[in-house]
């Protein structure tokens, strides 16, 4: 099974555009996880290291495609949710 | 059927990461069509007026994403292929 990893920070318009290309992923071939960066700060990490510098971002068998911009994650890091 | 249209110019990077999104896309449910802006000048006012600001880019259903950033559409209109 290959996997696809959906990398976010929780904006409105991320969270539409994500539902969209999580949609055409082809279940049946890939695996899908969604993380919220802004909810687990955990990740950020892995993210980081996984290549992601912006979010939204899609890694599919470890390779990383930023999709549009939302957020750089440098400022994920240091959001605040009120 | 859905409609899937991947925009892109050309370059190595720009298919390598093409081929990864496509083969990642359901093709029960989604036609697609990848359109070579570099080969196929026509299609750029097309793919200007879907919202496509840089290459490559994914439309699904009519919905844009730009997809890393490779060019500027607007230098595509330019490029010279030798």
């Amino acid at each position: 099974m290959n996997k696809a990893i959906f990398y976010h920070a929780g904006c409105p318009v991320c969270l539409s555009a994500e539902q969209q290309v999580i949609d055409a992923i082809d279940k049946n071939r890939y695996e899908i996880e969604i993380v919220h960066l802004g909810e687990d700060k955990a990740q950020i990490r892995v993210a980081e290291q996984a290549g992601v510098k912006s979010v939204p971002a899609l890694l599919l068998d470890g390779d990383i495609f930023h999709i549009n911009f939302g957020a750089a994650l440098d400022d994920v890091k240091v959001l605040r949710y009120l």
